[in-house]
């Protein structure tokens, strides 16, 4: 088997990372199916994530480990993880109890293009916790 | 508001590509939720994508615009185009009529990570048309 087939139908899971070290991976909501957000993972974080069973992400803005919900309480806990067919990128189905977004969103994708415009947003969702609550100094 | 605010929580439609010009795009299935494929955009891409209703990416192996289905016939019908907090990834709800990975399934993701391992997958789904067939030459 070529290499490339391989990596598409072989069971070797050989998840390939970017030029930076990452690889992105969408966590989406075990039970409804909803995308709640996209992250990025190093090797380190990803396996964590498989060791621990909960959501860890490599965080580009701070340069370093981020497990999801250390600060906020909102962690992921990690029911499945698959991988698509080049093996470029990853989704979590996650189960969760509060939202997953900082602004306050169960998804961060709380925003969609409002028809007809190529600029203009439009709000799909209403907040499900209070950030300033959440991530104040305990 | 803050220029962090104004993209969080704003109203205008600001995308950001990466330092290559792209930004990575979830094609979800609007009726099942099932998440399809994720590739990339540049601006001419989503441009297009927006203008025609139709899946259009930029392909990053040919590098060059990618009309989905352009060649299979497995094209995406886009419903709604949502934006994460940071405006950094975008969400494509389409609707699809056939299988939209290459290999030959309806999704991409079409493996997991077999309980209890960390290297070895699984198949999760089954082939829904013969890409042989769909990608030979008319």
């Amino acid at each position: 088997m070529s290499a490339s087939k391989e990596i598409e139908v072989g069971l070797k899971f050989t998840p390939k990372f970017d030029s930076n070290g990452l690889i992105p991976a969408i966590a989406q909501d075990a039970a409804t199916g909803q995308v709640l957000m996209v992250a990025y993972m190093n090797d380190e974080a990803l396996a964590e994530t498989i060791k621990t069973g909960r959501g860890v992400y490599y965080s580009r803005s701070r340069n370093k480990l981020w497990r999801k919900g250390e600060e906020s309480g909102n962690v992921q806990i990690v029911k499945e993880i698959l991988v698509d067919c080049d093996q470029d990128c990853l989704i979590l189905k996650v189960q969760v109890n509060n939202g997953q977004c900082h602004v306050g969103y169960m998804s961060c994708f709380y925003r969609s293009l409002k028809t007809g415009t190529s600029d203009e947003l439009q709000f799909n969702a209403e907040t499900v916790y209070d950030p300033a609550e959440a991530y104040k100094k305990k």
